[in-house]
């Protein structure tokens, strides 16, 4: 299969990526929507707000690929040297652009309501190089920029948005993604994937050993591990459609096949995402008792739009007093079991059923650590309940985490937990 | 001042970092380690598992730095092809190391219980370049590796670590931090932060636009913003502890002055540590009541280890059924006014207030999309409640992000709210 291969850099500028202040999130929602149109993420670099390192970064990167993503450096404050040093790049003069200007008029007086404030580091944002095609930025106003170039003969599209996450998105979906197909033909990508859970990668690795190795090889599996969880993800690459998607179809049906006692579903949905579907399909309800996750799970739930049709809320029963009072848990099973016991917590879901009238509770109760933690109930010990007006199950949890890693384990397996308890209680 | 400044390279490997699958948290944490010894992070690479990749990106990162830090690439699955590159990159041969064998029998026996399951591809992880310094990772099996080489006369470090988030973070500071000072002569790093809320980026920058000129070369002042609130960073790069410490705290002084109004600490701390703190210091506990954070607002200040001591719980009342039963929300108030209202918000505190029994609630009901927006209340309609037995404060907030960031950023705000209204009423 002849196709070309367009490859994409993502170079993020800012001193906060370098010294840790900043999580990357926005590297992979630019690589999630490349990959979605068929360009293959080859590298990732992040620089500082250093002008050399700018310059050496672009330098090195069009060697490596033909779509070169700049995210950052962008703002209105002092620190910012991007522009100036894309204009010198790309050999042209900064303007004023017109139509920027008018949309940062727009946006203070109607949008940010305040047009009393604009400063000339605001309205600096209309400047943009003469040799830039100018990328409409309807959530802000620093624009993006597309610049082309030819190196060893070959075209290269520069491509520079501005680092604020939901800017960023907009310009990537509503802008970048429409214009890329207009310099490239995209090669066709397609993806399956199993979401598993209840063994572990290396197992389920040694398990399909032989399917993989069975693979052609414009198709790759990939293994995505998190929170105790798998997914195995199918790509292929290459230019009809039609046959590919004939082709990775059947190659996905065995893969379900060989991990079918672990599959929770064929959609890369998260595990949020499924309960929700299952309550849906099902005309049930749900509620959470959380001591040891703290809420999270019911962030977890309420982040999926429209989730309000089948989560009536939680009891986050952070203290003995709360698990008591609100959830009914009897202060002779705190007394002689703890808060963290499997009486303590299946109290706790009977609780919650009653309380918060729902069809389906989870109930967690651990030590999440540091502290806290004994001989008989070392930190990461944790004992989650799932529970229906007719039964109550439970389960014993032994992380080895930090507290973080700990809360969002406990959170993801809990959920999984009560998923397989609604698939057989309903 | 004289002194040799020390750069290094991430390098992360992993095609889920290039697909989107997975945000890179690691480099994050790395970066902050190194900067606390003062090591310039210069720049930061992702390629994927490919060995060219690799290979290209282990001779370009050399030249720009003299640590380089690798993480990924080494587990258990077929996917892994770091440990031969890494062997035939710096000229040995991979043999077994007693000391690893070991230490994975020992977990899969006492940590992981399961000595029966353990797999060729788990025993592999034995197997290490002769030519490696190996760093002990006492949570997990694969073994980070050091190894050193001359580029122009100069020394290079290589670090090689696992990219399970707990494990390399274990090896970064219990092995990696300790080692780096027998190579190299780290420089003196200070910083100073000054957390600041209730003034956007640009006009704090105008505000003190004077004082960053003023600055001496060798302090660099960063504008960190995050949800509304701004980070300000002095960072002080010199040899002459003492003499450093005199300069910058002077200076960091004048700039609390300068920005006084809108301080919130001058320590690095979290928004749900500052109140955590004062709490604490006043002897008061808190609780919520979260309608449209669903639950995100207890999860932030429960992710802090001993928040149990001024922190009872939340009503995460999701449907307004409720925010009626349990938090006393007449349905009167609820029909008027709606949900998400000035009057709902102050009766959801109300009834927090009481049922929890603490002495400080802060309560939230919005709309956060992409859905329930109307002309009155569109997406992004916020109101908040702080309430004591004594007063209750409202604010609305005008939001215009995602989902996800709207929650978010109504959290946090939420926090600095209660945080001042804590200040002023007790």
């Amino acid at each position: 299969m002849a196709f070309q291969k367009i490859n994409a850099s993502i170079i993020t500028i800012g001193d906060e990526l370098l010294i840790g202040q900043t999580i990357d999130t926005n590297s992979a929602f630019i690589a999630q929507e490349l990959n979605k149109i068929g360009v293959w993420v080859k590298r990732r670099v992040a620089v500082g707000d250093v002008y050399d390192d700018i310059w050496q970064a672009l330098d090195e990167e069009k060697q490596h690929s033909q779509i070169i993503i700049i995210t950052g450096g962008l703002g209105p404050t002092a620190d910012d040297i991007t522009k100036p040093l894309l204009c010198k790049y790309f050999g042209g003069k900064l303007i004023v652009d017109q139509n920027i200007l008018k949309h940062i008029h727009y946006l203070f007086e109607k949008v940010y309501r305040r047009p009393g404030i604009m400063l000339e580091s605001n309205l600096k944002q209309a400047e943009v190089p003469d040799v830039a095609t100018i990328l409409h930025n309807a959530r802000g106003s620093a624009a993006g920029m597309l610049f082309t170039q030819e190196v060893n003969n070959e075209k290269r599209v520069f491509i520079s948005l501005p680092g604020v996450p939901h800017e960023m998105k907009g310009l990537m979906t509503e802008e970048v993604i429409p214009i890329l197909p207009t310099y490239f033909t995209m090669p066709v990508i397609l993806h399956r994937t199993a979401f598993t859970s209840g063994q572990g990668e290396s197992m389920l690795a040694e398990s399909i050993k032989d399917y993989e190795a069975a693979l052609p090889s414009h198709i790759k599996l990939a293994y995505l591990p998190a929170f105790g969880m798998v997914r195995l993800r199918l790509t292929s690459t290459g230019n009809n459609k039609e046959q590919m998607e004939k082709e990775i179809n059947a190659l996905f049906e065995t893969l379900k096949t060989r991990v079918k006692e672990y599959l929770v579903t064929d959609e890369d949905d998260s595990m949020q995402v499924v309960i929700g579907k299952i309550l849906k399909q099902k005309g049930k309800t749900m509620g959470t008792a959380e001591s040891c996750t703290g809420g999270y799970i019911a962030h977890l739930i309420t982040s999926i739009p429209g989730s309000s049709n089948y989560y009536n809320g939680s009891i986050v029963s952070y203290a003995n007093d709360i698990k008591h009072r609100i959830l009914n848990v009897s202060n002779d099973t705190l007394k002689a079991n703890g808060a963290v016991s499997e009486e303590t917590v299946v109290e706790m879901a009977k609780g919650a059923l009653k309380e918060l009238k729902v069809d389906f509770v989870i109930a967690t109760s651990g030590i999440m650590g540091p502290d806290g933690g004994s001989e008989q109930k070392p930190v990461g010990t944790v004992w989650l309940a799932a529970a229906s007006r007719d039964k109550v199950i439970t389960k014993q949890l032994n992380l080895r985490f930090d507290r973080e890693r700990n809360i969002r384990q406990t959170a993801h397996m809990a959920l999984d937990f009560l998923r397989k308890f609604i698939l057989t209680n309903s």
